[in-house]
């Protein structure tokens, strides 16, 4: 897939830049030798090709004698602008047939239609960013969460690329060394420190593994967890969500039964948003709706990442809970968290037995509360992040939330082993060096070093067009 | 309705100027005194106030020590921005979430968030543009079609306030004039020279009257015309339609009945959208979903600004085709083209019968072709131009497409005939003088030389946030 040739890079690009819809503001962008030249040929105002650049200059679009519109045109001279390449940003009214007829004649005088992401991955690369930095311009646009936008917006300002390079620069340093051992191989001379190279392996080992586990974090920020609210009827499924959402969303009554579609609500817990799917319950469905309703929860808990059951001791037995907690368990191996609910109705000793047969069984994955008190939705939130986050994982370090990067430091680890491995065997240094090679160029998959048109055309076909 | 106060004028404002939705980029647009310094403390890099207009300048935008984006922000200094006042636009990702979160910022640091159209509205207060020029923005946004681009283009570039303009001028001369006669009410004597008004008047009044004229073409331009195609199951309604556009659009088939849903397409007869609603067939329904059909017909025609009536000669008599144009002449009053359909299965005395009937009957308003020839359909085209656009009506000159300038216009038209009038019957100078105010006045509404907050607030209200 040649998705991007090289006789693509030179040629002039254009697109809508601002989202599609009627605005007050539309903007037009050209990026390429051509940029100042072709709208010179369409505006009427100052003569663009004479302009410093970071100006801003008003004026008409012609076409022929008519005009088109009123705009303001940006100049960014190479290579002061985002492309590192001549750029022009036309603001004009935000009008579909206006912008649709700029384009239109920007297109006639020689400039192309810009592929999703091909500004951007002419930053990347001119040298503007590295491709971590590129790849983080798509998640900044798209998050949600100030969680989601402060993990893009580090990871924009370098932040995976600054901890990798360094690093990276070393061990290059070590594979020339072994490499220059090969010319001299008849002479069995060792250039690279042995215990030194084993040393920066294990630091880098460590730093790779630190980052893989910031992916659980990473990853569920960026992109959230699926859970799963499963239980019997009237169990008390909906009141667990309405507490955990702090306000009346679920329809809730006293009618076994009442929830019939799943309904799905965000939880943000400690910048984690928590999909929390509230379900029917699971139970030999009296009708056919029921049944349908029934089916769907099961769907759901094989589709989630989490899954909380809730019950009521006060309805159904420990056994009964049993039975359930097997049925759901055997659909989906993913962490399951065990709720009894409803102990305001409890006396000491029913919640005495409860709790023991929980921590038995369960152990930390057990939880008790009343969901009628929202005060007490609080356990359930701290239970459900510390379930799905190890507490080593410091939000404040840079977190891996792309499963690309997490695939490569993966696969960088195995070769790094690999190479630790081969020093403890005394293997040679052309096998050493193949391996230090294969690591190296996983690392430098993640910062854009090393790329194919591939890679390239998979990551940036995910952009807008326009960016 | 106070939509606009005095203090509200000085405010700083804020809007999102782009569309909404995720983009490549997304603009917040700040106007007022104030805009500069209030960008100036969320944004680092350099230092805003001490840069000239029309630059644009690279930093981030932080939230205390939080980066929330790196963005671009251009800079207008008063007078010279669109609004005249200090501009600022800051360009950044076109993340939902990072334009919330400026937009929060900006609104912290003291700016509020701006009405609709209230950046055009500040431009006409501060004579960048008068009020005819500020409603064609919108209707420039608007636009669909490249006639009502060209209409709005023109508009804006102040058409209607050109030609208005020194006519009124020198109506302001002669109240003036007429006004001073009543000082000297004692002395009798005219300052004003009654013919010289008389001829100014009428000279006012030919072009009021040509505006008023053009308004016919100007708002079918801008608003498009609802035209029903009507007719008897299997009369060839859709084939027309078909014909019309060019392509197939509507499902064509031998059998009757075939059209249960109303279609709508838009056909461009220079530059006029006519929106052509093909209709299920006029008769009596055989089932309930055909009765359905029937009935929207008659729905639509009522709704309709001119109608077609389709009939296959082969198929009815001209009794029967008379009784259907009888009962839809009665549903409403509209231009109505009778169209005597597949000519090419009669023969030359059946076709002449027809012809004959058609022009004694409704004589311009009837044509006959066979649809299924394309070629034809451009003498319908023709027909439907000429049925709705008076000859006399020029698209070179200035039109008229706002139906509150036609309707100022027919006002101030009134109160100059009251002044011809009144000097023919040797009405004293100040019954004179009322007339002509009021007719200054109405003229005066069209360009915003004379405004209300009622009529501000009206106008400004229908544009988007951030223009």
């Amino acid at each position: 897939m040649a998705l991007y040739l090289p006789s693509d890079i030179n040629d002039t690009i254009v697109a809508l830049s601002t989202p599609p819809g009627i605005g007050a503001i539309g903007i037009i962008r050209l990026s390429g030798n051509e940029s100042i030249t072709i709208c010179n040929e369409l505006f009427f105002g100052s003569d663009l090709t004479k302009q410093s650049s970071h100006t801003i200059h008003f004026g008409t679009i012609r076409d022929g004698k008519e005009i088109i519109d009123e705009v303001l045109v940006s100049l960014f001279i190479s290579p002061k602008s985002y492309t590192k390449e001549n750029l022009i940003e036309i603001s004009c009214h935000g009008s579909p047939y206006i912008l649709q007829k700029i384009l239109q004649l920007c297109l006639k005088k020689g400039a192309r239609l810009a592929k999703a992401g091909e500004f951007t991955m002419r930053a990347f690369l001119n040298g503007q960013m590295d491709l971590s930095q590129a790849e983080a311009v798509a998640d900044l646009i798209a998050s949600e969460t100030a969680s989601a936008h402060k993990l893009a917006m580090k990871q924009m300002r370098g932040g995976i690329s600054e901890e990798i390079s360094e690093l990276r620069q070393q061990l290059i340093n070590f594979a020339s060394l072994i490499e220059l051992e090969l010319d001299f191989s008849e002479e069995d001379v060792e250039f690279a420190d042995r215990s030194a190279l084993i040393n920066l392996i294990v630091e880098i080992k460590t730093l790779l593994e630190k980052l893989m586990i910031s992916f659980q974090l990473g990853n569920a920020i960026k992109n959230g967890i699926s859970t799963v609210i499963a239980g019997r009827p009237n169990a008390g499924k909906s009141t667990l969500l309405n507490a955990l959402l702090n306000e009346e969303r679920a329809i809730v009554s006293d009618i076994a039964g009442t929830t019939r579609d799943t309904i799905e609500e965000v939880v943000n817990i400690k910048g984690v948003p928590f999909r929390m799917i509230d379900t029917a319950g699971i139970r030999a469905a009296k009708d056919a709706i029921e049944a349908i309703g029934v089916q769907k929860t099961f769907e759901k808990i094989e589709q989630s990442a989490m899954i909380v059951y809730v019950f009521d001791p006060k309805e159904i037995s420990l056994e009964e809970a049993q039975t359930d907690i097997q049925q759901i368990a055997e659909k989906n191996n993913v962490p399951l968290l065990i709720l009894a609910n409803k102990t305001d109705l409890l006396n000491d000793v029913e919640l005495n037995e409860i709790k023991n047969w929980g921590k038995q069984n369960f152990d930390q994955n057990f939880i008790s509360i009343s969901a009628i008190k929202q005060s007490e939705a609080q356990f359930l939130k701290d239970l459900l992040y510390e379930s799905l986050i190890k507490k080593d994982v410091a939000q404040e370090s840079v977190l891996v939330s792309n499963v690309r990067h997490f695939d490569a430091l993966k696969k960088s680890d195995e070769a790094l082993s690999n190479v630790l491995n081969g020093i403890e065997t005394n293997l040679s240094g052309d096998f050493l060096a193949i391996d230090i090679r294969q690591a190296l160029h996983y690392l430098g998959e993640i910062t854009g070093a090393v790329t194919t048109d591939d890679l390239l055309g998979n990551i940036f076909s995910k952009f807008c067009i326009g960016k």
